[in-house]
């Protein structure tokens, strides 16, 4: 047994939550800020077994790692348009941080 | 000197903040959601000697372990009744997980 | 790599906050309530390597330990004031407890 603890963006938190139902882990999910990741972030601590971690780990990346993404910033109506105001431009998006910790005793009552 | 992380139900937390009050253990409380328990959880953490970890699984079983409790249902006054609907149903309520984890500094300023 | 995970006072958790980011420690927060202090904290999870423990001690330290601070207690207008009531007390804030995990695996994704 050991205690895995994954920092995720908010917006990758619900996908991979529900990964986490699928795959039958259990993850208790806390809200968090700041640090690792610029925006608001969530972290999930997960119980797991040895031979299970790969797994875990392979759905966190999956479902958050950095990458890139094409978004339209708002357009400002107070401002002159200048002519590229509207066009797509590439931001980073995720990012995960996992710690995996020992686990000396693992109780469920 | 160990690091205890024990999920309840939020229902049960109270009554265990409680006891760590009355048995001097310090707990540090954390609102949390799913995973181990179907419904809203808290996570306590608990710093705490070698010599008293049985002490503090005791109470938190004691307080906290999975039971079957009755409680009626509500009545569905949308629905034409069926002579069952008020009575008692067993639900079961509860239930804790714990992790100790290895502690290798423990400071206090 | 450890995991130091740190409960301060709220009204310290600001300043160290700052402290962190101008040290370029990346620390999780979560809000967190009682047990090692009286009055609302907020716990760090911080993810560093072993040579810089003792910086990051020291940081928490400066920041948030125990001391005593003089304050005025807000004047009651509804009983009927003696003297002293509006003089400077001395109260206790600040403090800090602090565990240092063990790290097995550490990912960034
Ligand atoms: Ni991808
Ligand atoms: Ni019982
Ligand atoms: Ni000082």
């Amino acid at each position: 047994m050991k205690l895995l603890i994954a920092i995720v963006q908010d917006k990758d938190a619900s996908r991979l939550s529900n990964d986490f139902i699928e795959n039958d882990i259990r993850a208790t999910r806390l809200s968090t800020t700041g640090g690792f990741l610029k925006s608001g972030n969530t972290t999930f601590m997960i119980g797991i077994d040895e031979e299970r971690i790969d797994e875990v780990l392979s759905l966190i990346r999956e479902s958050s790692h950095t990458r890139q993404q094409f978004m339209t910033p708002p357009v400002n109506l107070d401002a002159q348009l200048d002519s590229t105001s509207s066009y797509p431009i590439e931001v980073q998006v995720g990012g995960a941080t996992v710690f995996v910790v020992p686990v000396e005793q693992f109780h469920q009552f």
